[in-house]
């Protein structure tokens, strides 16, 4: 009855909630996960690196990779485009792991369509926006005009925390870990990942 | 941000999954529950007692508590009442537990109907009918009769797990111990459980 395949899981939540931090914090305590690496057209940040951070591409390879189909999704986001090449992910769930994406909104309504029965979601967000606009700003790592269009951005997220399935509200670090390291231990125990047919028939004859 | 409500956590599987056994095993691990406990027409079990595995009352008194609307789900099943008081959860609920039933799969879809946005379920389920009949023989609990009448209704019950969020196989005790306090730990943060228009207006105005 042990029926194996690999399932999703989707971080979202603005820029500043502290969603790598946290990732950081509970890599240790996942097992047999693989972390979706997006592409990305916008410059690397201070200390970010090709393939670790993100795929860094020019908008013409983008836009190129969109027409061949090769993205699971994308979307423009300030002005970038952000994507997620679909070869690793296939690869990884037919190697039974919990792949991990830190997507926005947008990338979450998409797979989320396309893959419903395997993804279990999470919106991350601080306790209120003006201990996200502290975060921004304390960071010192953006422009104050990117700071303004991460705002308004994230404005425009929070409406949809309802369309995820949990909501961990990113105030205390050790808790919010703790909460993010239980919904990826039992990503994987959805009972729509299992085959219902198969299960039953199997369950019965053995 | 933190508004807090309570929360619903369903249990069911078949007579013989070791459903109770687990129950014990992970109560220290959950924090502020309410155990709701069941009412029922059938007779106690050897060591069952009145008032903590189940309210056991007669025929005549179930009936009547059903024309009161005094119940939240009952069914019948095996030729007896069982059924889930409505006082009692509504109280807990206002006090931010996490209410945990121990229910069959007809309660489940009833609960489910009423109170779909705080509930999280969970089918738990030996390996296979096979680990599920020698379970049931072992525990010299009940008659040949009986158990015949349990093992034809598990059959029909584990048509249902894809009605639930969760499915447990109940092969480790130890494994599906830490998946059960996990499930129980993260059902107060399903995103449906905050009140959308509250969250957003407070989170933009702090």
């Amino acid at each position: 009855m042990n029926e194996k395949k690999g399932a999703i899981l989707i971080l979202s939540g603005p820029s500043g909630c502290g969603k790598s931090t946290l990732l950081k914090e509970v890599y240790k305590d996942i097992a047999d996960y693989y972390f979706s690496i997006s592409t990305t057209t916008r410059d690397p940040r201070v200390g970010e690196k090709d393939g670790v951070d993100y795929f860094f591409v020019t908008k013409e390879e983008f836009e190129k990779d969109i027409e061949n189909g090769d993205f699971l999704e994308y979307a423009k986001v300030h002005d970038n485009y952000y994507g997620t090449s679909l070869k690793p992910i296939k690869k990884a769930l037919e190697d039974e792991k919990l792949v991990i994406f830190d997507i926005d909104v947008q990338g979450h309504e998409i797979v989320r369509k396309k893959l419903d029965s395997i993804v279990t979601s999470v919106f991350i967000t601080t306790p209120s926006l003006k201990v996200l606009e502290s975060r921004l700003n304390s960071r010192n790592t953006d422009s104050k005009e990117i700071i303004e269009k991460r705002i308004k951005n994230a404005k425009g997220e929070v409406e949809y925390f309802q369309n995820y399935d949990y909501l961990i509200i990113n105030d205390n670090l050790e808790i919010a870990a703790k909460q993010l390291v239980c919904i990826a231990n039992i990503a994987r125990i959805k009972s729509k990942l299992f085959d219902k047919s198969k299960i039953i028939s199997t369950w019965l004859e053995n």
